[in-house]
């Protein structure tokens, strides 16, 4: 068949989930057993070279099938469209899923069906960057500035952020890109590690482990905290003394807090010197986080992953509530609204530094990151990208880490590409690996339910 | 079998759809055509008396399979409880539900998965006052400040509403609230109509329903506004003449707006003297709606009924950002979610106007308004509950409005149940109506992948 004809023929989704919970890999403050699980969709296409766009929502476990629907109920906006027509104006199809009136009322623009737009709007991204031969972060670099301004959605954005200020950003950030992308496959963008800090290890591993990401040529590390504050105290000084006083070490509360309790315990972890205190409090209290930011500095205050949207970032912004904005592939509308983000964060001059880990969020983000390096901002200045070794080896385009450093991917594409055996294993509850382990159970039970019950 | 034993053994949903687009009934700038829709579920028991507790999600239409995935998400949560544990703490149950961390990560706290907790919550609202042989208002009336203070979650809101603040305002609230009952009784509980106002009407229609709903009792009428200035302003002319000056009219963008365009509108229809302008952009914009209602005084600013949780209200009332709270019945988490928001409407001094309408909003929402005016802020001046005179014929409690007011409801419950025979009829796609309409289609094809594609 012609390419030029190719039509999205199918809309594919898998709930895929892995037992991570058993490792307690993941644990933190307000999430105790995480089972890091994909809603997982393929566009399929009948280009004559198979040409297909992947796409993901992260979740943690119980109601991937909700997340799955969600996307499920996006088919009828997708299917039948010329892969051409969706290529050349993902904006287009982004106005779309976001504007269906009636999916709308079940946010607007937050939760379940906005995560389904980003992960549907992401995989035509994808579609987009492997049919021009490119990882997503050269396409994204490779744009006309005029182009990537029509990728943007500013409603309820302009009076932060207008076109013409988007347009001269984009403009400037040009300048020099040549040698930021040599620089790029020269040293790669800079990474920081959580490996060391969750909750559930025990000192001596929390120790090893921050060793390690020293001499594997990390600059930052991240510890979870806000569970019990002696505890904290002493993984805070035994972090510390592990990594010395040269590397940055932030802390990250998971919203724990409610604001006068955030600024108590994070003024009591001062003395270990933290970088960043990260999510203190509800994602949704911007006024909340400039209490804390004013009452905790010099630490510097961090959220993000759980942001809903552009509006909300916006007001972030606005209040002067973040050092720090940590944007999250996989948690708003896809790559034209952290197009928006990015765009709120060079104009506020406020680093990104993006939220990874879960389940392929390291593949997506490095590219949103690195266009950012090479085409916008144009500094890698206070910026590094969370890394978590988790799961990786799920993806056909893995991140490469080197010096504690994400490598600039190369294959075409947004690096979102599941391995074919990964997603017949874990599949729940039908899989290998699920089928498998439900049938060992007593009664074969769900164990979601069973544990639940516990 | 002995109540006191009775447990819910089902959780059973329904998928169900009203056809509301064909009349343009609800229409207006952002929801063109809304199929009115309930995600519904019962809770049932084993009771001899076959106690049952009912709840819903209101939609408006594509996506209702999606909320329905989301209530049965939480079923391991509830079934198997007996119905004395969950009827004497609600408010356990609300944290349970809300504190699931797997579920949590769907949020946290918004779209469809709280709106999820929502409906359950409420569902156990209903057995609990159909078990204590009230209605909902008058069991929260009657209940001690102690008790109710323990229904609500002061996580992320203490810094603007503790526990003490929230006894003080309870304990007030009593007092003289057998007077209040009485009048509750002898007056009802003051409405508006949105009737005349959706945007698909005709000038000679909204005229001849204006003045209907005057000569009805209602002393505050809403109109839609938002699609095109000029249109606007017609009606505005047409509906002020038709009420005269001394009735209300406030006006309803449904977030259509930029901030700089809702203060230019607004202040293009100041001459036809709106009471308040609703939802003039994002229900996420704290900030925004600050900087409007500066700039549009002395007309009101109101938002709510897409507000996600208690965490934006309070911000809204942090912010000085709003002169009117919108709550709504079915978009938070249930009941202690809007507890929540009642005292801290209290606690500002701010009246609360709730929404209703849609299916089911008003049946809910009038239990809310009356406990606040008995038990609470003790006044209904300037608090009117927003009337729509559509689909209450599926209620087996309907409301009753007498002279532009809600008259309190006696049966037992929270007035949720719906017939037998409309939800058998209205089941989405196998009900009767939807299997027979569905099938004299053009090849039987799904309505809501036509409409999509058309």
């Amino acid at each position: 068949m012609d390419t030029t004809a190719a039509r999205v023929v199918a809309l594919d989704t898998y709930d895929i989930r892995f037992p991570t919970s058993r490792e307690l890999d993941g644990s933190d403050a307000m999430n105790p057993d995480p089972d890091y699980s994909a809603a997982y969709l393929i566009l399929r296409t009948d280009a004559a070279d198979d040409l297909a766009g992947h796409g993901f929502v992260f979740t943690i476990g119980r109601g991937n099938e909700v997340q799955v629907t969600a996307i499920e109920a996006l088919r009828p906006h997708i299917v039948g469209r010329t892969v051409d027509e969706l290529c050349a104006d993902p904006g287009a199809v982004s106005r779309d899923l976001t504007g269906d009136s009636q999916l709308r009322w079940l946010g607007p623009e937050k939760g379940v069906m906005h995560m389904a737009v980003g992960a549907v709007v992401n995989a035509v991204w994808d579609l987009a960057a492997k049919r021009q031969g490119k990882p997503l972060w050269q396409l994204l670099a490779d744009a006309e500035p005029e182009w990537l301004v029509g990728q943007v959605d500013f409603r309820y954005i302009a009076d932060a952020l207008s076109e013409q200020d988007a347009l001269a950003l984009l403009r400037h950030g040009r300048d020099g890109r040549q040698a930021r992308r040599r620089q790029l496959f020269a040293t790669g963008y800079p990474a920081y590690t959580t490996s060391p800090g969750w909750l559930g290890y025990s000192e001596e591993k929390l120790t090893r482990l921050a060793k390690s990401a020293v001499a594997d040529g990390f600059a930052q590390i991240k510890l979870k905290v806000g569970a019990d504050l002696d505890e904290d105290i002493r993984r805070c000084r035994a972090a510390r003394a592990a990594i010395g006083p040269g590397v940055r070490m932030a802390i990250d509360a998971n919203q724990r807090w409610n604001v006068d309790e955030a600024v108590r315990w994070t003024n009591a972890l001062a003395e270990f010197d933290p970088y960043w205190i990260e999510e203190p409090t509800s994602p949704d209290d911007i006024l909340g986080h400039a209490a804390i930011r004013t009452a905790v500095a010099p630490v510097k205050v961090a959220t993000g992953e759980h942001v809903q949207n552009r509006i909300v970032f916006k007001q972030l912004l606005q209040a002067g509530a973040i050092d720090v904005l940590q944007l999250d592939a996989a948690r708003v509308g896809g790559v034209n609204e952290n197009l928006a983000i990015l765009l709120l964060a060079a104009k506020f001059g406020v680093p990104v530094c993006p939220h990874a880990g879960g389940v392929g969020l390291c593949e997506l983000v490095q590219h949103l990151s690195m266009f950012d390096y090479v085409a916008l901002s144009g500094t890698t200045e206070d910026r590094v990208i969370e890394y978590v070794d988790h799961l990786h080896e799920h993806f056909v385009d893995p991140v490469v880490i080197r010096n504690g450093h994400y490598t600039a991917p190369t294959a075409p594409g947004f690096s979102a590409t599941m391995l074919t055996r990964s997603l017949t294993t874990y599949a729940y509850p039908h899989g290998e690996f699920w089928a498998t382990d439900l049938a060992a159970r007593p009664g074969g039970v769900d164990p979601t339910a069973e544990e639940v019950a516990a």
